[in-house]
């Protein structure tokens, strides 16, 4: 089965995103607006239970972090993917990385570079046409971010959620 | 906002009742297959917190039940909506009377018949063409469900996790 972490933003970031991802994200059914914090990766359903532990035990390590969304950027050329640039604070890195620490990553070893993404899977000239569109309407936010979710995906493509992890961890 | 409390049954259980959803429910793209425990209430975000905090005091005195559904079955003609029926044990039974004794309820004081929705809003007689169809399928699955969902809804009508609570309750 498939799992990812991912954090979910405010209802207001979410309803903001969705006005763009329903027109230019074929993903937009299948989840709501979210920044990845660990990649997708194969797990089993006995080996979800240890993942689970291990996420429960370095959420408790890190303190809610701030979400900071600074402009509309896109991956071109690497795939045609539009965003919200998230500031990559340390907090965020290192929590990140503790949680590919645990192992289960995905096989490509990209940099993290946190995002939540508006629209997706078009071809170079669709991308060219919208991205100075949806670049100028920015995207400045920010908020806290107290919990992250361990979801799994359905054989349709949807994302259900497994289980949330409260970031308790003190200062 | 808009929040629910719901419990999520297996991948196996999910695909199953998407087969039939993909087609004949348009809430399929809004949320993944679900049995609502606690149904559809308004509160502010403040309100949220007390309540998160009231559901986690109940599902403590809960421990994990199954989930046993036994047919496929219709409201109509109350709704023209065809579910999975879900057997009302005394535990799950309890568990719903001791949510809505939080308070938050829908005004509609329906029975609580506990269902997995695979088919609605349609009209008479696309029910009536259907319901036959779907019957014959039937759906009996038995499984152990230990933990239930607070979702709540955006802008277009999907539902996000607010967050996860165990069914950690003793015998």
């Amino acid at each position: 089965m498939k799992y990812g972490i991912v954090a979910f933003p405010s209802k207001k970031v979410q309803d903001f995103a969705n006005s763009y991802r329903k027109r230019y994200d074929p993903h937009y059914a299948l989840i709501t607006p979210h920044m990845t914090v660990k990649g997708v990766f194969e797990a089993n359903e006995n080996e979800i239970k240890q993942i689970a532990e291990n996420v429960a035990n370095v959420v408790k390590e890190h303190k809610p972090f701030t979400l900071k969304t600074t402009k509309v950027s896109s991956f071109a050329p690497v795939t045609n993917a539009i965003y919200f640039k998230v500031e990559p604070t340390d907090e965020l890195l290192s929590l990140h990385k503790n949680l590919n620490d645990i192992g289960f990553n995905d096989e490509d070893s990209y940099a993290f570079v946190p995002h939540i993404t508006i629209a997706q899977k078009m071809n170079s000239s669709e991308h060219d046409d919208i991205y100075p569109q949806l670049k100028m309407i920015g995207a400045e936010f920010e908020e806290q971010i107290d919990r992250l979710h361990l979801l799994y995906q359905l054989e349709d493509g949807s994302w259900t959620v497994y289980e949330t992890f409260r970031l308790s961890g003190a200062e």
